[in-house]
């Protein structure tokens, strides 16, 4: 038998702890049976071990090491990178760099998994810092939509970084062979959106990188699924994300005092119960929860902080399609390819 | 009788002209029958009149002004200012300026619409370019959100203007008296976000404005309603309101698949189009059509270019009572504060 893929988990990270995480845990590890998968856990042993069944199958499949400091939800990533080392963060992420583990998952505070991983992993060279990705539900399946909350402020050069990223994610983790791409803006005309974006059209429109770049796309794309990558600024992306999750969150409201109205209140709740079920595990936040942090010399998967069970599950089920996929490699590629590129022909306004 | 108000109507615009524009007069007539108000039509005389019932009441409530020509969907602004005069466009803005009617209404070209208001109407004074609203469906009714699509680039002190501007909108057209606001940004910390919104949160927290400012607010926010005025740039704003209504549209979509699938096809449809119409009428872009550009000396409101005759009566009704409320003197007076506020400390931070 073949090594297995080891994932490496923060069981202390998010909103309640191994609580929430060692459930998580045994719920992958049921899914992912058939995958040749272990689990190094990090965190207060003791706290971590009383969430684990006594006994089973389960038991064989995990490895607990004790890490004495948790890094808070409210930390600044600056402090969680000078007092972290030791955290269960970090050693969670040390343990993809030492080669102990294949990917790593945490569903604890963003800015210091960001600094953290960055610190200890190293970006792909000519890439500057991760940008987080999202698989959106949509009517073509998913699309991948990047960045979602990491980087506030992005030049023209960091959306093609994220273009290079999302798709060589794309294609590793969903199996397309070409991905499509488009930039996010607010209408599809060369002329409209800001400096950055114009900048980023006309880099990628160029022709020069290995992509197929389709122009602007806007926010009602995103559900459409009009193209398989979508690249944003870390600001745009995260308050899209959660426009939409608001907005699926109200519908949910409002169908269920809809169908009381038309169908009188017993009938109408037990119907609404019933198609909302089947409605939620495609909406469901922690049915697509995982946000896998691109660019970095190892794969790392941001959780919720406050998904449930098994919504760290599904972050877990995406790290191990990261940890087994050629992902890295694909955005290597794209890297050199880039850098040839560039150094033949510095584009205009790539260095706004 | 009093004098009746006057709704002037840019009757070429959008995506059908006359074909929807007329029959949405007509079908707001209706509504706002008891309200004593007129229409001013602006465009090709002969087209308008085959649109119109050749009698009845209708007609007497309506002038139709011959205008030659029409700005087209994908003018440039700067091109309709230099060559609009005599559109349909230009001359329903221009009946405000002379007193025929109380408000504009059209369903064309954004950009052209708001360079031309801004030419022929002017800014009340201290503040720089219009914004558009939207009128947000949530849990707590509808919040007022701005700017959706109008300025890409917002500095400070440009979105300080649209919370003075929003919240006169909101007390004005919704009759709260003193209207909650917030900030879009990615998290409800402090230290989050960029340099602009930081500028801006830090004049409102100041407090020297008569505003009751609540801070940060995220995305999943605007449906919750947490605050009744939710203030952004255009390119943040635009992006949420698409995101938004592609993120409905595809959650109807499923719910018709998920009925037929937790039903069985034919009673599943049945439910699913009779719940989906109670549903429709609060979420329809049709239903909640009608975005006011805020900011000047005079009442103009932007449909969507595609709306149908539905959305454009409702835009319409947006019109009227925006016409008869008292929305631009509470402009002026928050102004007024403002300019004195500014003048006697002006704020670090304002002027980035």
């Amino acid at each position: 038998m073949s090594n297995p893929t080891v994932i490496s988990i923060d069981a202390m990270g998010g909103d309640f702890g191994p609580s929430v995480v060692v459930p998580g845990v045994a719920l992958a590890a049921t899914e992912l049976a058939a995958r040749n998968i272990r689990f190094l856990l990090h965190g207060d042993a003791a706290t971590i071990r009383a969430e684990l069944p006594k006994r089973g199958a389960l038991l064989s499949l995990i490895e607990v090491r004790q890490a004495d400091g948790v890094i808070a939800m409210d930390e600044k990533p600056a402090t969680a990178m000078r007092r972290g080392k030791g955290s269960s963060m970090w050693n969670a992420i040390e343990a993809v760099k030492n080669g102990d583990a294949h990917a790593a998952v945490s569903a604890g505070n963003t800015g210091a998994l960001m600094a953290i991983s960055r610190l200890i992993l190293r970006m792909i060279g000519g890439l500057d810092r991760p940008a987080i990705v999202a698989s959106w539900p949509g009517m073509n399946g998913a699309t991948t939509v990047l960045d979602v909350g990491a980087n506030i402020d992005c030049d023209a050069e960091r959306l093609v970084d994220f273009a290079i990223m999302g798709e060589a994610f794309h294609r590793a983790v969903h199996d397309v062979a070409r991905p499509t791409i488009g930039l996010l803006n607010v209408g599809s005309e060369d002329m409209k959106g800001h400096q950055e974006l114009q900048g980023a059209h006309k880099i990628l429109r160029e022709g020069a990188l290995p992509l197929d770049y389709r122009g602007f796309v806007e926010g009602d794309d995103l559900s459409k699924g009009v193209v398989n990558v979508v690249v944003t600024d870390g600001f745009t992306g995260n308050v899209a994300l959660k426009t939409a999750e608001g907005t699926a969150k109200f519908i949910a409201t409002e169908m269920r005092s809809a169908f009381t109205a038309s169908l009188g209140s017993k009938l109408g709740a037990v119907i609404a119960q019933d198609a909302l079920r089947t409605l939620k595990a495609r909406l469901d936040p922690n049915a697509v929860n995982g946000g896998p942090l691109l660019g970095l010399n190892g794969a790392v998967v941001k959780s919720h902080g406050g998904a449930n069970a098994l919504g760290f599950s599904n972050a877990i089920l995406v790290a191990a399609d990261l940890a087994q996929s050629t992902f890295a490699d694909e955005i290597r590629a794209n890297m050199e390819r880039l850098t040839n590129v560039l150094a033949h022909a510095p584009p205009e306004g790539a260095s706004s």
